[in-house]
C-alpha cells in the first residue's frame, strides 16, 4: 500500500493564505507569495501542460511529491476557489476526492482528473484507497483536512514548504488543534527560495 | 560592527511556549519540549558550567550562536521567569539589557553577566551597541522583542530552531504583526531532533 502524504506551502509565521481569503481571492491578500518558489519549476510546469522550467532541488522535491500518486484528497474550499484556474485539464491526472457537505455528481475533466464529492474525511480515505491501489494518496489541503488527518493520527508524511516570508496575518495551517502531536523530521531540502521539511507525524 | 542576531526555538505550529505560561510556568504546559534538542549538547552545557555533552551539527549551531557575542537583549517576561533557574552564574557572561517599564539598579551576577534594566528597545540597542563594541548583539527573546525588531527592520539575522512538534496552543512567536516582512534563507542545518533555519530579514 502507498503512503498518505500531505504537501503544503506555509509562511514562517504559519499561514497558508493571506488575509481576506474568499472564493474570489482563494490565496488571500499576498498569498501568492507562498507559492512563488513553485511557479517556475520544471516539475510544476509539466503537470500543468507547459514545457521548460528550472531544474534543481526544488523541482526534485516537487517531482517526488507528484510521483506515484494514485489519488488525491482535498477540502471543499480549495476546490471551490481553484476549479476555475485549474481549467479543463487540472494538474492532478487522477481521482480527486473533495470533502464537502454538498454532495454532487462526479465531475470529469480532461487528462485523467475526475473530482468525486464525498461527505466525510473517512469516506474520502476509503474511496481514495480503492482508487490509488498500491500508489500514494496525496492530501492537497487545505488546513482543515490536514488538521483532521493529524488529529486522527493517519498521515504518513507531512511535507511543509516554508516560504521565507512573514505574512502577518491570514489563514493558519495549524490553528487551535488543542493537542500536542509529535513529528519526526525525515528529510530537509533547502534552497534560496524555500525550505522543505518532511515530517513523519506520530501515528495511531 | 557586529550583527544583531535573534535565536529562538519554535514549534512547527509557531509557539515559543506552551499554553498557560506565567512567571511560575515560564515555558507553559509542555513548552520544555521546544528546548529538548538543546539540553544534552556540549555547546549548551559549557556556558552553563557543565562538561561533556553531545557534539555534532546541533552543538555547532549552538556554539556559533554564542561565539563572538558581546551583549544580549531580552524582554522582561523572559528575565522574570528565568532569573531564578539561571542561578548565581547565568549562561550569558556579558552585559544583558532587559527591556522593562520598571527601571531598577543593575544586577551583577558571577561569570561576567550583568543585567541592566532599560525602558525601551531603542535604549537597549544603544547601550548594547556600546557594550558589544565590534562583537555581536544577541537577542534572546521573547516574542515581543523579536517582533519589534523585525517591524523596525533592524535584525541582521533571525535563526529559528524548529522543534518537530505541534504544541496545539501557547504563546506564538509571530502573532498579529499585521504586515508582510520578507526573509532570505541564509543557511539551513538539519538533524533528527530539530531544523535550524537562519534568515536575513529585510532591513530598513
Amino acid at each position: 500500500m502507498g503512503k498518505l502524504r500531505a504537501d503544503i506551502s506555509m509562511s514562517l509565521d504559519g499561514f497558508i493564505a493571506g488575509p481576506n481569503d474568499s472564493p474570489d481571492n482563494g490565496l488571500g491578500d499576498g498569498g501568492e507569495r507562498l507559492h512563488q518558489w513553485v511557479y517556475g519549476l520544471k516539475a510544476w510546469r509539466e503537470p500543468h501542460g507547459m514545457t521548460g522550467g528550472k531544474e534543481g532541488p526544488d523541482s526534485d522535491v516537487m517531482a517526488e511529491s507528484i510521483e506515484g500518486v494514485g489519488a488525491t484528497i482535498m477540502g471543499r474550499r480549495m476546490f471551490d476557489f481553484a476549479e476555475e484556474p485549474w481549467g479543463i485539464n487540472p494538474p492532478f491526472h487522477n481521482d480527486v476526492f473533495v470533502v464537502t457537505h454538498r454532495p454532487r455528481e462526479p465531475l470529469l475533466k480532461e487528462g485523467g482528473t475526475t473530482f468525486h464529492f464525498v461527505s466525510s474525511i473517512e469516506e474520502a480515505l476509503k474511496q481514495a484507497e480503492g482508487a490509488a491501489g498500491n500508489q500514494h494518496i496525496s492530501v492537497a489541503g487545505g488546513a482543515s483536512i490536514i488538521q483532521q488527518l493529524l488529529t486522527l493520527g493517519l498521515l504518513d508524511e507531512l511535507q511543509v514548504h516554508i516560504a521565507p516570508v512573514l505574512l502577518g496575518g491570514g489563514r493558519p495551517l495549524f490553528n487551535g488543534m488543542g493537542k500536542t502531536i509529535e513529528l519526526k523530521p525525515a528529510r530537509v531540502v533547502a534552497s534560496d527560495t524555500v525550505t522543505h521539511i518532511k515530517y513523519q507525524p506520530a501515528k495511531k
